[in-house]
């Protein structure tokens, strides 16, 4: 394998506390070469799918021998386990807590648990195991540790429930699982399990008006709602230059009816 | 030209989701050298004139071979243009939408705008051409893509229009167009029209205190109001530890008037 | 000594405005090889506390020859000085405005202040020092120049008021000194003073209710409160899953009880 030059850090440490800096202080005196890339350190506070939904979009864009640790993990210090997943040339090193969930449904090659206790003689605080387990597991694989070294193979790793969607008819039920920045609503309806099905429009709980289904943004007017598939090929609610989450009030867990042309 | 070592991302899509962790996942999977730069991610959704202005600040300090892709795009899309700008070894890659107004005013060598049609075989999502297009477009252009058969020349770009300053006697009447982080109100007033105009105090409109013109914020007590030129040489409200936007109501839009010594 | 590689930015300059990408400008332009990592500008505006504890976190584990440029300045302008801190292989530039505090209590070579006026033939804003003075220093120590002639030693420094613990008996009196992103409750309570005083629980003024002291978050239930040695090494009040800050009151300055095993 190609040695690796990048390092990804995905947290919910927020920008403002130190806890990202000391992780890179660790990296950057260790690994002189190493390219450090922030992905978010934004994630809401403990919330797992969120973090679980921001690896799934960005896995597939990274295409380049690199090792991504994701701490969003509100079990540190108990006996929860750490994972290290190979992707081919890819590693995530995250804790079994979900975080996993949605790369491990595309493809993966094996994942391993990390036995702690053999890691380091350093003293790990029980309250920030990014810092003081995850960076050193990467710094050892960059400097060429063996990964199978790490510690056991794991077949039953958490995974979070993702509400699947239910076909009848010419409709499509599904919910909303995300809000972005802009205030779209992102379903877990994702267009590769619609088959055939071209959605018409979508329909709200309790809302009568029908949200058209488009190709773009602007194809409605400013202010009015429209869905598509984002493009992360889920379908969205959204509204052109506003926020779907201010102006429909959908939030995670609204329903979405959505008529489709099956014939 | 030299080789292009860093390209920078200006855009509105925040640093919670994962669209610029996208972007740089296909970035970084094309050129191992690359060094990719966040400029900001927190500029307000949609607010063109942020960016805009948030690249005329910067334009001038980054004298090197470099790619800034700057992507707040209501339009997304729809048919509105994408540019690529070149000003001597910077290009910039931003939707025709007036992002590029400030940048256009201080010099530039030629305009073109990119044929998405010939860019990729690859599948273009409506909603992203930040990472679909302006994203493989700059990946040429660092390969070594000859920048002039991306598209042709145009002319007749969008640009914003800026309010514009008066000057009546002894009086300069201008307006607020930013609010930076510390609640200082940025004005359209610029040290370079002022000629040797000095200003002596400003007033807001329907406010009868005098707020002076000093040298630096710690010129007035703690909580005091003044105006001064801000290190982009525009004439700001500013509170000395404080925030103007919070204590004195300015906002974009407010009117300034600045009386100035014209002997 | 090693050539310096890395320069890492700690401002209270928001990621929204352009002031930190305008320094960037600066340094890429000027040292083509340089890394820069931003450490957060997220510090809350003005709060040289806030910049102090963040330096203090990250200082011993940043490992290796770096430039820290740290700008929460709300004296820029006046004449308050700029320091040079030498700590071994690294530098600290920022204001003498009581940031370095933290840095200078735990080992320091050498304190010299920045003679601004040798600096640079060009013109310096009244309102940004850390683009025009900070980070060209920064780039003439990069380049090599002699350190020494920066300008002269100083050994008075401003430094913060740093609430002292207080003990008695079976108790230790200390105060909440800075909330984190998680509304986790930081004290001046740190471990190595405490010598062999076993914390058992913590009450918080005007509250009844005992905190238990434990090893991790996870030894309560959820949305429970805890203390803890944090990771950090200070005394930390915590709500398993949730905000102390929000769940608690706590805030900057409450008193802190903290009841210990003195056998």
């Amino acid at each position: 394998m190609e040695s690796i030059k990048y390092i990804t850090l995905l947290t919910d440490f927020g920008n403002r506390d130190s806890y990202v800096s000391e992780m890179k202080g660790v990296l950057f005196s260790a690994l002189p070469n190493i390219e450090v890339v922030d992905l978010s350190h934004e994630i809401q506070p403990q919330n797992i799918m969120e973090g679980a939904l921001f690896l799934e979009r960005i896995w597939n864009y990274w295409q380049l021998p690199s090792i991504h640790i994701a701490v969003i993990d509100p079990g540190v210090g108990t006996n929860r386990r750490i994972l290290l997943i190979r992707d081919n040339q890819k590693f995530l090193i995250c804790p079994d807590n979900g975080l996993a969930t949605f790369i491990i449904r595309q493809k993966h090659t094996e994942i391993r648990y990390i036995r702690q206790y053999e890691l380091s003689k350093k003293i790990i605080s029980n309250t920030f195991h990014g810092r003081d387990i995850m960076v050193p597991v990467a710094i050892q694989l960059v400097k060429g540790s063996n990964w199978e070294e790490c510690g056991p193979i794991v077949d039953n790793i958490t995974l979070l429930r993702v509400p699947p969607i239910t076909i009848e008819g010419k409709y499509v039920y599904g919910e909303v699982i995300h809000i972005d920045r802009f205030g779209n609503a992102i379903t877990n309806i994702r267009k590769e399990e619609m088959q055939n099905l071209l959605p018409l429009y979508a329909k709200l709980t309790g809302k009568f008006y029908k949200i058209p289904f488009c190709a773009s943004y602007g194809e409605v007017g400013v202010g009015k709602p429209l869905c598509l598939y984002g493009s992360s090929n889920r379908l969205e609610i959204a509204v052109n230059c506003d926020s779907a989450y201010k102006k429909l009030r959908v939030k995670v867990g609204t329903t979405i009816k959505l008529e489709v042309d099956n014939s």
